[in-house]
C-alpha cells in the first residue's frame, strides 16, 4: 500500500514538473539566455564608451580657438582609428593576454571568440570575447583622447599620430594589464572599478609630459609670466561635449559590471550620477568664490573631474561617500587648474587637473571609503577602506598603484616624446601656430567663412595700429 | 506487471526531464533573468531620457542670440546637477514614497535597493529600485529643463538655481505623486503613460508663470506693441536638439513599459514615432499657409509638440489616432504660439505652446481615443475614451487632472517667483541684458571670437548713425 | 528489493528536479525571455540607426556653406517625417509584405503585431513585428538621407519633398524586397547583411541622378571647367556627424543579427570597427600623398566609405578581410571623388563616392571574401566567395544584384526627376542660390547673426572693387 501511495506521489510530482521542463527543452537554456543578455548589456556599455569620443571631440574643439577647431575635432576620429587598429593588433594581447605580472604575451592580432583561452584574465565573465574586446578597446581610445587634449593648439599632427600609436601599444595596455589583466597590482588587490587610474591617470600623465615638453602656447603668458586667459571658441560645444561624456559614463562605470544580473550595475550608476552632480556644483561654487562669477567651463570641468574620481570608486562606496568624493574632486580640480596655470603649465583642456589629479583622488578615496558590504555584493576586489576599519592596507595599495602608474607612464612618455623632440621636433613653427593648425596641418580652415571674417578684422586692426 | 510498467514510464519521464532541469539548476532562474532584463531595459530608457538634456541644451541655445548661448547651454548642466541631488534627497521620497493622496513621506535621501518597502507605488515592476530611481530622476530633470526655457535671455542665474531647487522638491514630485505615486489622480484612474501632464504640463506651467513675471525681452515688442522676431542664432543646433529629443523620446515613452516582455513597448514606440512625424509635417504645412514659407523652427516645434501630446496617449491609442493626435498637436502648437506672441507673451523657446498646450491636448486626447483593447493589453490604467463608448467619465478624469495640475503648479510657481521678485528681483539689469547673460552672469562670452566681430560691427554701425 | 531501490532513486531525482522546475513554473518561460531579449536588442539597434539622422544632419550641414546650413539640417527632420509616414503606409508592405519576386502586396497602413502573417519574409526572427517595422523604417530613412546629400545647395525644397515621398514608396521598398523581402535576389542568394546595396547604393544612385539633372552649383567650375573647392562651413559638425554615424553603425550592422543569442552580433561589430578604422587611415594617407596635406574631410569620408562597404560584408568576412575591405574603400573613395569632380560632377557631400562606389565595392568584396565558416555560423545566406573556393558563382550573384539595383534605381529616379524638371523645375533661381536656400526656401537664415556679418563683409568688398 505504501508503495502504491509513493508511486502516486511520484507520478503527481512528475506531472507537475513535466510541462514546464518540456517547454524549456524546446526553448533556449537559461545559461544561454544569460550569456546573450550579458553580452548585449556589455555591448550597450561599449557603444556608450565609444560615443564618449564625440564628447571629447566637442569638449576639446570647443575649448580651443577657431583656427584650430577642425584639427582638434578631426584628431578624435584619428584617435579612434589608431586605438582600434593598435589595440586589435597588439594592445589587447599585451593588456589581457596570458603572460607575466607586467604584460600579456598571447593573443596578438586578435582573432575572435575562439581565442578565449588566450585571455584567461577575462574568463570570470560570460560575455563573449568579441564584445569584451570592443569594450576594452573603447577604454583604450578614451585614454588616448585624454592625451590628445594635452597637445592641443601646438603639436604637429605627425607627433600625435606616432605618439598615439606607441601609447596604444606600449603604455596603456601595460597599465591595464597590471590592474585588470592579472598583473602585479591585481595580485595586490588594487581597487579600480572602471579606471580612475588605468584609463584617466594614464592618459593624463602622458598629456602632462607632452604639455611640459611642448611648452606653453604663444601668448599664454605675458611678459611678467602671468597667465593670460585664452578662452575656448564655443561653449555650446563644450557643454554638449560634457553632456555626451556624462551620458557615456553610464557605459563606462555601470557597464563594467559586465552583466545586469542582480542589478548591481544600477547601484554603480547611482553613485556615478550623485558624484557628477556634486562635482559640477562644487566647481561652480568654487569659481563663484574665486572669480566672483560662476564660470561655465569651471562647472563643466567639475562634472568631469567628479566622474573621473568616481570611476574607480563607484562600486565600492556608499552614495553619501560618492557625494563627498564628487564634491571634493570638483572643488579640488578647479583650484589645482588655477595653481598649475600660475606655476607656468599651459594645459589647454586642463587634462592633467581633470583626469590626473581627479584620477589620483579617485584611487585614494577608494582606499578611504571602500565599504565591505559593497565589496562583497558586487565590487569583489580588495578590502575595506581606512574609514571602514581596513587600516592603511588598502589605502597603501591604492597609493602604490597611483605612484607606479604615474612613474611608468611619465618615464615612457618622456622617453618617446624626448626622442621625437630631438629627431623631428614636437611643435609646429611660430608662424604655423599663429595661422592655426587647421591651415598648417590640413590646408583648410575648419570654419572657412568665419575665419575669413576674423582675418579681415585682424588685418584692419593691424592697419589701424600703424 | 502494471506496476512495473508504470515505474518504467516514470523513470523515462524523469530521465527526459532530468537533463534540462539539471542544467537549469546550474544556471540562473528565469525570474532572475527577467529581473536582469527588465532592469537593463529600463536603464537603457533612463540613459535615453538623461540624454534628452543634450537635446534641450541645443534646442534652447540654438533658439537664443549668440550673447546668451553659453549661459543657456550651461544651465542645462546645472539642471542635471540640481535635479540629481534634489530628487535624490527629497523628490523621490515626496513623489514615490509611501504617504497620502498628495505626497509621499518616506524614503528621503534615497538609500538604495534595500529601501524598496518605502516605495510601494513602484512595487508593480520587478526592475531594481536603483534603476527606477534613476529613470524617475531623469523625468524630473526633463520637467525642470522645460522651465529653463521660459526664463531664457533675461532671468538671473541665481533665480534659476533657487527656483530649480524648489521646483525639484515641492512642485514636480507632488504632481508625480498624484498621478504615478498612488495619489488622488492615480485613484481616479488618470491616464498619463509617460507624462504629458506630469512632466510636460508641469514644466510648461512653471515656465509660463516665469515668462509672465519676467516680462518680455527688451526689443521683443515694438512701439505699437507688435511682436518683433528675434531669431535664434543657430538652426543646426536646434535641428540637432530636436533629433536628440526625438531619439531620447524612445526612452521616455516605450521605456515607461519598464520591460520588454511581451513586446508592448514596441507598440508604444510605433505610436510615438507616427505622431512625431505627423506633427512635424502639420506644423510645416501650417507655417507654409501662414507665412508663405516653410518655417524650420515651426516644423521642429511641431515634432516636439506631437511628441509631448503622444507622451500621455502612446499606450492607449491606435496608430491612426496617434497620427491625428500628432497632426493636431503640430498644427495647434504653431497657431497658439503665434496667438500667444501677439497677445504679448514673450516665450523665447515657445515652452508653453510646445509643452503646455500640447501637454493638455495629450491628456484630453487620451480621454477621447483610449481603446479598451490597449488598456487591457499593456496600458493597464483607467477606462475607454469617449470615442470608444467610455462616455465622459475618462475624459472628465483627464480634464480634472489637467486643471488640478495647472492650478497647483501655477499657484506654487507664482508664490515662489513673486517672493523672489520682491526680495532680489528676477531679472538682470537692462544693461546686462543688452550685453548678454554670458558676460553678465559668467564673465566670458560663450563665443568670444564671434562676439568680438559682432561688437565691432555694432560699434561701426553706431558710428555711422552719428 | 530492486524495485524499492529504483523507487528511491526516482524519488531522489524528482526531489532534485522539483524545486528548480517549480520555481520556473512561476516565472516566465525561456522562450518568452528570448523574445523579450531579442526584441529589446533590435529596439536598441533601431534607435541607433534612427540616431544616424543626427549624423547626416551634421555631416551635410557642416559640408555646405553657412547660407544653406539651416535648410540642409532641417531637411533631415523632414526625411524622418516622410520616411516614417510613407514607410508606415506603403513601404513596409511593398518591401516586406507577402507578394511576388518584385514587391510585396500585403500589409499597407501597417497595423501592428497582429498582422505578422502578412509579412512572411520576416518570420525567421522572433522579434515582435512592431520593432521589426521600426528597424526597417529607420533603414529606409537612412537611404533617403543619402539622396538628400545629392540635392544640397540648389534643389527646391518642394522637389525634395515630392521625390522623397516617391523614393520612400516606389524605389527603396522594391530593392529591399528583392534582397530582404524574399524577392528574386534573395532567391539567388545575394549576400547583403545590412545593406551596402539595399540602403547605400540605392540612396547614392538616386543622389547621383539628382546631381546630374540638377547640374553643378554656381561657381563650382571655373571658366576653364576646373573644379573650385567650395569648403563646408563647419568641420566640427562634420566630425561630430561622422562620429554619430560610426556610433549608429553599431546598430546598423550588429543589430541586423536581430538577437544577441550566441554572440554573433559581436563578431559583426568587430569587423565593422576594424574596417572603419582602416578606411579613415587609408583616406588620410591618400590625401597626404595627393594634396601634400592630411585632409580632414577626406579622412571622414574614408571612415564612412569603409563603413558602407563593410555593411554588406560584415557577417561574411574575417577580420583581416574587413581590414582590406575598409582600407580599399577609404582609398578608392578618395580617388573616385577627385576623378568624378574633375569629370564635371558636383556632388557636394560626395554621396555617390561614399555610398555608391563603396556600396558596390561592399557587394563585390563579399563575393570575393565570404568565408564558409561564417556563413554557417551566423550569416546564413549564399555561398563561399571567390577566394574561398566558391568560384564565380557568388561573385556573379553580387554583381548581378549591384547592376540590377543600379539600373532600377537610376531609371526610376530619372523618370521621376525628369518629369519634375519639365513640370516645375528642380532648381532654385540663380538669385535664390546666391542668397542661400535658408532665405529663399524658409524666409530666415539658419545663422542670422553670422550671416549679417558675412553680408556686411561682402558688400564692403564689392564697394572696394568699384
Amino acid at each position: 500500500m505504501r508503495k502504491k501511495w509513493l508511486m502516486m506521489l511520484l507520478a503527481m510530482i512528475t506531472l507537475m514538473v513535466y510541462p514546464v521542463s518540456a517547454f524549456a527543452a524546446d526553448g533556449p537554456t537559461t545559461v544561454g539566455l544569460q550569456i546573450g543578455m550579458d553580452t548585449a548589456f556589455t555591448f550597450l556599455a561599449f557603444i556608450l564608451v565609444f560615443f564618449m569620443q564625440a564628447g571629447f571631440a566637442l569638449l576639446e574643439a570647443g575649448s580651443v580657438r577657431m583656427k584650430n577647431a577642425g584639427h582638434v575635432a578631426g584628431k578624435t576620429v584619428l584617435t579612434l582609428a589608431i586605438a582600434s587598429l593598435c589595440f586589435w593588433a597588439f594592445g589587447f594581447g599585451l593588456g589581457f593576454g596570458n603572460g607575466n605580472g607586467f604584460f600579456g604575451t598571447t593573443g596578438f592580432f586578435y582573432g575572435g571568440d575562439s581565442t578565449a583561452s588566450l585571455f584567461e584574465s577575462l574568463a570570470f565573465s560570460d560575455v563573449t570575447l568579441n564584445v569584451k574586446f570592443l569594450f576594452q578597446m573603447a577604454f583604450a581610445a578614451v585614454s588616448l583622447a585624454i592625451v590628445s587634449g594635452g597637445m592641443a593648439e601646438r603639436a604637429k599632427l605627425s607627433v600625435y599620430i606616432i605618439f598615439g600609436i606607441l601609447f596604444s601599444i606600449v603604455i596603456y595596455p601595460v597599465v591595464a594589464h597590471w590592474v585588470w589583466g592579472g598583473g602585479w597590482l591585481a595580485e595586490l588587490g588594487m581597487q579600480d572599478y572602471a579606471g580612475s587610474t588605468v584609463v584617466h591617470l594614464t592618459g593624463a600623465t602622458a598629456a602632462v609630459v607632452a604639455t611640459i615638453l611642448l611648452k606653453p602656447r604663444l601668448g599664454k603668458f605675458n611678459k611678467e609670466g602671468k597667465p593670460v586667459i585664452i578662452p575656448g571658441h564655443n561653449q555650446v560645444f563644450t557643454v554638449l561635449g560634457v553632456l555626451i561624456l556624462w551620458f557615456g559614463w553610464f557605459g563606462f562605470n555601470p557597464g563594467s559590471a559586465l552583466s545586469p544580473m542582480g542589478g548591481f550595475f544600477g547601484y554603480v550608476a547611482l553613485t556615478t550620477n550623485v558624484a557628477a552632480a556634486a562635482g559640477g556644483l562644487a566647481a561652480l561654487i568654487a569659481s563663484w568664490l574665486y572669480f566672483g562669477k560662476s564660470d561655465i567651463p569651471a562647472m563643466l570641468n567639475g562634472v568631469l573631474a567628479a566622474l573621473v574620481a568616481i570611476t574607480g570608486a563607484c562600486a565600492f562606496v556608499e552614495p553619501w561617500a560618492a557625494l563627498i568624493i564628487g564634491f571634493v574632486a570638483g572643488a579640488f580640480t578647479f583650484m589645482t587648474s588655477q595653481w598649475l596655470e600660475r606655476a607656468g603649465l599651459d594645459d589647454p583642456i586642463y587634462a592633467f587637473s581633470v583626469h590626473g589629479i581627479a584620477g589620483i583622488w579617485g584611487a585614494v578615496s577608494t582606499g578611504l571609503f571602500a565599504a565591505p558590504r559593497l565589496i562583497e555584493e558586487g565590487a569583489l576586489v580588495g578590502g575595506a577602506g581606512l574609514f571602514y576599519g581596513g587600516g592603511f592596507h588598502q589605502l597603501g595599495v591604492q597609493i602604490l598603484g597611483v605612484v607606479g602608474t604615474f612613474i611608468f607612464v611619465a618615464v615612457m612618455s618622456f622617453i618617446i616624446l624626448y626622442i621625437m623632440k630631438m629627431v623631428t621636433g614636437l611643435r609646429v613653427t611660430e608662424e604655423e601656430e599663429l595661422m592655426g593648425l587647421d591651415i598648417s596641418e590640413h590646408g583648410t580652415y575648419g570654419y572657412p567663412e568665419q575665419m575669413k571674417l576674423i582675418s579681415e578684422s585682424e588685418s584692419k586692426s593691424k592697419t589701424l595700429k600703424h
